[in-house]
């Protein structure tokens, strides 16, 4: 298998403004053309796009919007694990060697489709994502003690990092105790503990070893790869305190680059809901079973920002196809030490986690520099 | 890069019934099943969806369905050309050591979205294919003298090829002289020059050296794979009177396989419009350029199989996303000697011609058995 690094990323800041899915994923693209030295639109043999937009032809579209005549192009699309499916469709066009350079990028208007799993009937008027996200947190409570403090610790922490990423929805300040006080959604979810979708574009470019020097000295090494659907539908969930899921997809990507939960110096996870972060971070193996609760406060306490330093989803806005691309992107300015204020000092080891429908698939990628 | 090759397939027939995206997919995927000796639901760890349906999580919803947990899961759309796309993304998997075992299923209803490309508003009113598809016919009738009667032979020869073909939508025989009496749609374009939009599904079980013996002892393998975006719209069209993207893709995929043109013993090429087929064989070297109308002339008199056993896309029907995969459904059969009347005798080197939009994105497969 060929080794494939990042050698540029781009990002858009992500809000509701009223613009097309074009526009949204041209401005990432631009911006990956500006931070990448030397890239020219020849280099670019493979263009992914990542999205719910019901839009066809979108990968071709926005090949000839941006002057690339791409030899592989596609969209690929699984929710809201969309994104980091296409980073790792593009690693493996590289390692294959069917190509050498690959641009990837996911947008999402705040309005489209991906929001709800309409196939999902068995859920009747419980369709949305927040009664799984309520079933969780009920869960974990009964079985680990986990509070309604604990939660909203997540948000502001989140929230908190989020202020110094400015390309985040979100720029204000919320203490626990404001989250707590925000609205009810359902007895166990406030409307704080909750992601938010909005409009976002983000952009990656992957390279062979051979060509990837011509983009930047300090490329980051994507080293281990993990999948895994379990199912689509809810009902096939055994433990709502656990998402199964993550946990197969974190031991092949942990297998694959001989890395281990304690080598992780910085991770981007999926925390949809405040619940979410506190179940990954026991899965991914950064605390034990049922200490989630306490590993977030920890980090809240001590202003740690290895765990979503750019402020997850929660801080950062939740554009669906964009999101596992953003991820991809925070780390690998953490992993290139170009994070600015939210620099985790001297993160050598990353990790991303990216998942869909109440966990029903994830996807895990660890990255080196 | 590891060998790859197809280890089954699953086909429906072609119709326009009122069924679920869902239950198309699952009656090919059930197909492939019982045609793939020793296949488990266990041993497959890749699933992907080939669809210009708008509904999401298609591949998860479609492996719970069919009892399949698979690592990787995603969809993937390039408009007509999304079907050899998924086999190209499929065979990357598996080539690159990610993955061992991968089913690609295509299915589209016949009222889906995709049949136009809403976002060329550079066209007008002549958003319909069947514009550029008179475009191309007018300009090759200037160039090289090609006639009505040369195209009403494609259509006739295919329309023949497909009464063999149990599967195929159209099972009616038309004489050269029934199409060109048939309804005008524009002044060069008859309706029995044009394919039709349709229901159907297909799938293919794609696995590397060392899986493939368990599935079958006649594997098809994947030797040359050559792709090519020029553009979206219409308007990078330089020279109607050839499909530049299938001649990039060809050329790849020949080097790669380290065949040629006269090594070809069977294709499916993409006929969407009776021109179309005449264009190809001349840009895939089957003959002279200009001498695309003399030589699909010669097939039907002699009755050779050699181009579109199968019917193509105006004998089979085009059910869109499903059209790239059951390409390669019918070149497994023929390289397998499971054909029955539609065999071409002796074929083992096969060619399928997959694309999209005025031919502004093509891919190029080479099988060997």
């Amino acid at each position: 298998m060929r080794r494939v690094a990042i050698g540029g990323v781009g990002l858009t800041k992500f809000n509701k403004d009223n613009v097309s899915i074009e526009s949204l994923m041209l401005s990432s693209i631009k911006s990956l053309f500006d931070d990448t030295s030397n890239l020219t639109q020849k280099d670019v043999d493979v263009v992914i796009t990542s999205t719910n937009d019901n839009s066809k032809y979108l990968s071709n579209i926005m090949s000839e919007l941006a002057g690339i005549s791409p030899k592989i192009s596609h969209s690929v699309e699984s929710l809201c694990n969309s994104g980091a499916n296409s980073v790792i469709s593009a690693f493996s066009y590289i390692a294959s060697g069917l190509a050498d350079v690959a641009l990837v990028v996911g947008a999402e208007k705040f309005d489209n489709p991906g929001l709800v799993l309409e196939w999902d009937m068995s859920r009747g008027q419980y369709k949305h994502p927040v009664y799984w996200s309520s079933m969780f947190t009920r869960s974990h409570m009964r079985k680990y003690g986990t509070t309604m403090e604990d939660l909203a610790t997540v948000s502001a922490k989140n929230h908190k990092n989020a202020l110094e990423n400015p390309h985040a929805y979100f720029d204000k300040e919320y203490s626990v105790e404001d989250v707590m006080q925000s609205k009810n959604i359902t007895q166990d979810v406030r409307v704080l503990d909750c992601s938010f979708p909005c409009n976002g574009s983000a952009a990656v470019l992957l390279a062979s070893e051979e060509y990837i020097k011509k983009f930047t000295d300090c490329p980051v090494w994507l080293t281990g790869l993990g999948q895994k659907t379990i199912s689509a539908g809810f009902t096939k969930n055994e433990d709502l305190t656990s998402m199964k899921s993550t946990k197969y997809a974190a031991s092949t990507a942990y297998m694959m680059s001989k890395k281990g939960p304690r080598d992780i110096d910085v991770a981007e996870i999926h925390d949809a809901f405040s619940i979410c972060e506190i179940i990954e971070v026991e899965d991914l193996g950064f605390t034990e079973k049922g200490m989630g609760n306490k590993f977030v406060k920890t980090m809240y306490d001590t202003q740690d920002k290895k765990i979503n330093p750019r402020g997850g989803l929660i801080g950062s806005g939740h554009p669906l196809g964009a999101t596992g691309i953003a991820q991809v992107v925070e780390i690998s300015k953490q992993l290139q030490n170009k994070a600015g204020k939210r620099q985790v000092s001297g993160a050598k080891v990353g990790l991303v986690q990216n998942m869909s429908a109440a966990a029903t698939s994830s996807t895990v990628i660890i990255f080196e520099s």
